[in-house]
């Protein structure tokens, strides 16, 4: 293993002390650049880009040759885990991801498999290989998974949905099933994390991107409850170093508590929720990443800068904190708001770490 | 003015006590009922039905045959606002509320009227009317109005958004015209509002549907700030009678002691919310209104039960809560589950009245 040149970001997440505010992007690789929107239609489609080791290389490094990045993030989709498990993964254009065999009845959950990180997801760990050698250490490499309750929801709804009416009726009426449901998908999305861990992904993320549609009960039973069977089941030192990991809530700024509470190194924050009330909340116990308003970044540079400067401070002093967007980069954001906001953070944060703790 | 015969939902707003728990349901008159779908069928469409008074009395009274609820609410539709300014209300199958002529320049927010209520929105008191006229005081009239942030959303984007990139672009790039187009939409919501209290309206509410998708610092500066405008534009007695308001940002949750603060007497609660821990939060300042999951109506009655049974329970002793959905009724629920559903809140809620406060 290479030693990391530029180690910022997984010092932050272990709050350590740092020179600077480490950046990354949700979606840093992705449409908003012209080269990637290249390799994509070359390579015909985006899952073609996903399953070809070498083109989710190219991409996973494309934003790093524009932006002083902290991190790398594995180029892939949170839903490469139901594929694998034989559910037939697909994009259909302006829907989303879809699936052609979706959960319908306890027998189909009875039978779904666990599989196998390194043969039915090898073009996974084969990306992460790939990126690691060819990042030659500049800066660690971040590995990630949808959570299980935020897979169960794509595998019953069989893609996107706008009311969660399946899952939903499914969790109320066989609490039990949707139970033997989540824990099968929690112990692939750890073998899963561990794989990637062991292939060379030097910090994990678990998206729970549909967490925030329960009650706060439900939260925590069906969505809360697995993300932490992940982290208990997860691997989180190889070769003496620590692997961070990271919790995701899209609208879970309600349970932080809950979610500080599970074990994660740090927290994902969507731009709802106050970072500094947040820190107040639970950052003696974990750190946070976060958590500009995606739409921001449709503003001119300066606007930009100055929302910047508003999040650095409401974070304050210390270590703790990963400066990132509150939720993925949209496809039509100009490259050069994106380059303000990275210098912004860096430019703007050294005030804040400047003091000894 | 007729005396109420039943006035448990104004009493609990105003923290009065009752016996029992009053609930009403968001969208109560709507497709889950086959009554209604064919009254809507007959008349060709939705705002077929909701610009005739005749037919909008009718199926504002329609749930209020099958359901002991405590409140009817006025059938209309929160756009109707800005179709009275001259934007082109239109509903598209699947894709929900368009504009022909969404606002686009500064000149577009110069330009736009304010409308005259008892003109342009005849239709709306003239259903106001006529509904309170047929009610003959068995329970109150609520009327409402969307938000001034939330007919922005709408009128800047031209119909429903996923990510509010037009309306967030000139929030973050022009704030000052932002806040011109707000102020307008704030004093016609108000002059609605009032109009419809005068027409006969027992209580009012705001819609906020899209106040949860800003950032906590932006929320307050765009939505709330002109929520609170219409709140201190409103004539809230009348003839010796107080008008309750309820304010209900869906997504609201962390913001709960910001909205408190306002001046409404109560706050609709999203399904996200804790209830329990909302009371404790804000209790003492405003009554609650809400929160089952609108999808927990898909599970079996005697779930349902429960369910509402672990609200009323978590609200706990005294009077300031309305039980409702913490969303609008989806079209394929079974109306038997509505019915599980208000019994069980008349007939579990009892105990939380019988200690006097």
């Amino acid at each position: 293993m290479t030693t990391l040149k530029n180690d910022t970001f997984i010092k932050a997440l272990l709050k350590q002390p740092t020179d600077y505010t480490p950046i990354w992007m949700m979606r840093q690789a992705g449409r908003y650049l012209p080269e990637y929107r290249q390799v994509r239609e070359q390579a015909g489609s985006f899952m073609a880009v996903c399953t070809n080791p070498e083109l989710a290389c190219e991409v996973t490094l494309q934003p790093l040759r524009r932006f002083a990045f902290d991190a790398a993030i594995l180029f892939s989709d949170i839903l490469t885990i139901p594929d694998a498990m034989g559910l037939g993964l697909y994009f259909t254009e302006g829907e989303g991801p879809k699936f052609k065999n979706p959960i319908r009845t306890a027998t189909d959950i009875e039978k779904l498999p666990i599989p196998d990180p390194e043969i039915e997801l090898r073009y996974v760990m084969d990306a992460v290989r790939l990126i690691r050698k060819n990042l030659e250490g500049s800066v660690p490499l971040i590995g990630f998974s949808g959570s299980p309750w935020t897979l169960a929801t794509y595998m019953i709804e069989g893609g996107s949905s706008k009311n969660f009416a399946k899952v939903k009726g499914l969790m109320y009426d066989q609490p039990a099933l949707m139970h033997q449901l989540l824990d099968k998908i929690a112990q692939s999305v750890a073998a899963y994390l561990n794989a990637q861990i062991a292939a060379g992904a030097q910090a994990v993320m678990l998206f729970d991107t549909w967490g925030g549609m329960l009650s706060g009960d439900d939260y925590r039973e069906f969505s809360l409850y697995y993300a932490q069977q992940v982290r208990s089941l997860l691997k989180t030192e190889i070769d003496g170093q620590r692997i961070p990991t990271i919790l995701f809530t899209k609208g879970g700024g309600l349970w932080l508590e809950d979610m500080a509470a599970t074990g994660y190194d740090a927290l994902g924050l969507d731009w709802q929720t106050d970072i500094g009330q947040a820190r107040a909340r639970v950052g003696d116990k974990v750190a946070l990443q976060g958590n500009l308003d995606p739409m921001a970044l449709y503003a001119k540079p300066e606007v930009i800068t100055e929302k910047v400067k508003t999040i650095l401070q409401k974070y304050g002093n210390g270590s703790g904190h990963v400066f990132n967007l509150g939720h993925g980069i949209l496809p039509d954001i100009n490259p050069e708001h994106v380059k303000a906001m990275v210098d912004a953070v860096h430019e703007h944060s050294r005030i804040y770490h400047s003091i000894p703790q």
